[in-house]
């Protein structure tokens, strides 16, 4: 598609801070230019009057049929047997892949300054089957399943990520010393299918090892692939590298296509509703949503002035030492445009 | 035990560099006049001629009969077959706690100076239960494992240990919200024994959240607890912050009072033999054991000297940036005496 064909794209602004921090990206999209149009549809903790349901179909419907979405935060519905909305989306739309770009902003001081790497994890099973029992009394356990289809899914994935993003290195990230099937099976899932990209390097790192090397020197990393817990752990880690889960985006990516982009902060329930809420996981999402669409240009403006705006840091929310209001970031961002 | 009362203790200088960094232990010991007396045996990877086995039933009965011991890095045998022998060491002798203090080492510059925290991680089951299968072809299964019994275990030795250390805070540290059972037994446990321990505050924290909060603000935390592999990744990662394996002490507590304090780093075989390495992290572990039998003036003493070595700089292995042998190294620590 080029860069004027309007788009239909769905939007969960979510719960708590969601609906503010989603106002501020149709606010910038908007001023951009963008040609999409927000089907906006609610998922989130308070339940449907309606339909009596937290997740309605219409709200799975849209992203099957968009293909494309952006998704704020969502709280776990308190009381017993529910699962995480998060974990719900994942699977009812079958996204495998989790994406998450994590590098140090220009003019947003961490300890680091030398972070560009990318977090692919796979979404769907490993520890999250959800399949545990007691076995007698004081005794439980978990089982964490790993497929073949699965890993090599995945590792496709990562590897062209990495070929397409002009990515020179994949590192597969396990314990396989521990769990020699399991994680085994995804090494050797990810090894078949380094093979056919010999032009990237390819090597593996224990996740005990990638974490103090990655605290360490987090530039000797470039793509990282790696079965779910250890994906939820690392990507989190390194979003702490450049300062937290409020400064980086994900995406998340499904059979057919689909691709949803997602802010994988919390809610924030305090602050919500309150226009102190920082947008800017939820506005680079949405610029990796942008790209996903090849709108390159209205992707690269964007993120630009986000990244102007922050490094000037004159318009800052709270959580970024600032004083300025979800709405007042949002403008300082559309007057960069 | 007075510190004048000579003690027996096992040593098993280990692979590699072992042998190298064990000479600087006894080196040290002896010049700070520690009334200790090494039974040394060999355990590595190199099968023992007399008993074709790697690990000797006389070396578990020394550690089982001193009820301490020092151990320095061992490989994992190559070839079909071969648990890793720290493992087996930590199954045979019943070493249900790995206890890894991490501190900021004065004089030593990383990204952080402000970290003092303790790891306390269960060392006996969780993911490491070794417990693995293939469902079907592609399809495979690992179990994890937690038992009331080892995590009750576990977190009286936490809360222990904060309280006889003038710490003030436990966090339990998990990834309940997805696996309710095995990590909410955990922290079931840990909530019942921290309520026989009101002076300590008791906290809850889910991993993927400590793990960013430890690369943001690790003076956050004061005593972690967790699992088996949330303790190897998150030791490693707090390792990281402050320098890296080779300058962390680690010591293993196990049933009937048994303690085998332990250098966790690699046996770094490409430069065994060639007196270049640091020996540091042994050293620190050998100052934990010496606490753990209340030689605390040698502790004391011995410890200074290794941190006003290193701060000094003048003496330095190369992993320090120096290029001083470790006799050198070592030698400048006894000046310090
Ligand atoms: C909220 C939680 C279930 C989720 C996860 O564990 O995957 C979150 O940590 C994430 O990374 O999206
Ligand atoms: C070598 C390996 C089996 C071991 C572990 O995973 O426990 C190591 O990483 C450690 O932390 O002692």
């Amino acid at each position: 598609c080029s860069s004027t064909t309007p788009i239909t794209a769905t939007l969960f602004p979510g719960d708590g801070i969601g609906p503010e921090i989603a106002e501020s990206v149709k606010k910038v999209f908007t001023t951009a230019g963008v040609p999409i149009e927000w089907e906006e549809h609610y998922v989130g903790t308070e339940i449907d009057p309606r339909t009596q349901s937290f997740l309605t179909w219409e709200s799975l419907e849209s992203v099957r049929r968009n293909k494309v979405g952006l998704k704020g935060p969502m709280a776990t519905p308190i009381g017993k047997g529910h699962r995480s909305l998060n974990l719900t989306l994942r699977k009812e739309l079958n996204l495998y892949a989790n994406v998450r770009p994590c590098y140090s902003l220009p003019g947003y001081k961490t300890r680091y300054d030398d972070v560009d790497l990318i977090t692919i994890r796979e979404n769907t099973e490993g520890e999250y089957s959800g399949l545990e029992h007691q076995v007698v009394r004081g005794v439980v356990e978990s089982l964490k399943i790993i497929t073949r289809q699965a890993s090599l899914r995945v590792a496709e994935y990562a590897f062209l990520y990495a070929k397409t993003h002009g990515r020179e290195r994949v590192s597969a990230i396990h314990k396989a010393n521990i769990m020699q099937k399991t994680d085994g099976l995804f090494l050797k899932c990810c090894r078949e299918v380094a093979e056919k990209y010999p032009e990237i390097t390819y090597e593996e790192v224990v996740i005990d090892n990638c974490c103090m090397m990655l605290v360490k020197n987090p530039a000797l990393f470039d793509v990282l692939v790696m079965p779910n817990l250890y994906g939820d752990i690392i990507s989190d880690l390194c979003a702490g590298l450049v300062g937290g889960l409020g400064l980086t985006p994900s995406c998340n990516i499904g059979e057919d296509g689909v691709a949803l982009a997602e802010a994988v902060h919390g809610s924030a329930p305090d602050i919500a509703g309150k226009n102190l809420a920082n947008p800017t996981a939820l506005l680079l999402s949405g610029v990796m949503m942008l790209r996903h669409l090849k709108f390159n240009e209205q992707a690269e403006q964007i993120h630009s002035a986000i990244i102007n705006t922050i490094a000037e840091g004159k318009y800052r929310t709270a959580d970024l030492g600032g004083s300025s209001t979800t709405t007042e970031f949002t403008k300082a961002i559309c007057d960069h445009l």
